[in-house]
């Protein structure tokens, strides 16, 4: 299998004979602006929808930053997943787990704790002014078992670059938030292996 | 910045003092298993949340075909991040744009013509048995708008090896195929920013 088979603009041009000829064309908005984007939802797919934005992001040479809250006591394909991507990406788990979830034995207040420090991590993101995607993964769901406060993610919101992009994932969003944010997607469980008893799968599942 | 600021399991491990210890948990299935995930709804973020499931497989070292239907008109920022990746990846815009879209000056027997191109890639994925993620984009909107046939997105699902993940994105996901999947999620849109007259931005909305 050849390493990267993706094709360019030239090789998507070159069609067989009789084709109509394709053309490619690039939006250019005359505006740039930094979206807020909310992921919320019950379903499968909030995380994975955040490192698909920054997937996209590389590809336009974006500078990207990921915080993880209540995340980092349980691997996932991503934490390797970023380190092969030729591009200025990070990604920070803070957390150690979902907070008041069976079998996770950490207090409240070393969640807290976790959650707080991510905030500041997010706040030097911010004021520093060096990314132009920060995805503050989990978020939502930090501000919804008190681990955040919402003024301290109203601040983010209101004093991001207005070129910088932010999302925030996670069940449970603020109405606050949804309200501040320009674009918002609400994702839905129809169904879910787990609930036939297959077990959670690599590249699928973490 | 640095290039990669992704924590390892060590450096995750090493805390300042006073803190709780984390331990890292790797779950590892006793039973692999391929699963067909579709992704559906009308909101932002299906294909989105594929490429993030490409980027999560990239860091399990798996191999990830991407097949895009319906694509391949419209610059969007995957095309160049999948480049960026150092994985075993490859990514194929097949299509001329969106069937009956507005301004989509293609015919409709263009565009099933390359749908069924689609179709025969996918095919020949499936045969080889040489990647461990297939995702076919917008598949489920192509079969909706008749590009494809449902007895063959059936015939693909059933003869895949396995061990090999499907994932299948597009709105308006036929019955069948979600009776077929073992996970679907399928994403609302609560509200876009598009709405409000923000035009698309890049790392965001392509």
């Amino acid at each position: 299998m050849k390493k990267y088979l993706s094709l360019n603009k030239k090789e998507l041009a070159r069609l067989p004979e009789g084709r109509v000829m394709i053309q490619i064309k690039r939006l250019t908005p005359k505006e740039k602006k930094g979206l807020v984007v909310v992921i919320t939802g019950n379903g499968k797919g909030k995380t994975t929808t955040a490192l698909g934005i920054a997937l996209r992001a590389c590809g336009h040479q974006m500078r990207v930053s990921i915080i993880q809250f209540m995340k980092g006591d349980l691997y996932s394909g991503e934490w390797d997943g970023v380190k092969r991507m030729d591009c200025p990406i990070e990604l920070i788990p803070t957390g150690k787990g979902f907070c008041g979830i069976q079998g996770n034995p950490y207090p409240f207040q070393e969640h807290r704790r976790n959650a707080q420090e991510a905030i500041e991590l997010a706040r030097q993101r911010i004021d520093a002014g060096e990314v132009d995607l920060l995805i503050l993964d989990e978020i939502n769901n930090a501000l919804h078992l008190n681990l955040v406060d919402l003024d301290q993610v109203i601040e983010l919101i209101r004093d991001k670059p207005p070129w910088m992009h932010l999302v925030l994932t996670g069940r449970d969003a603020h109405p606050k938030i949804i309200e501040m944010a320009d674009t918002v997607s609400e994702i839905h469980e129809i169904k879910h292996a787990y609930r036939e008893g297959i077990e959670p799968q690599p590249g699928i599942d973490y």
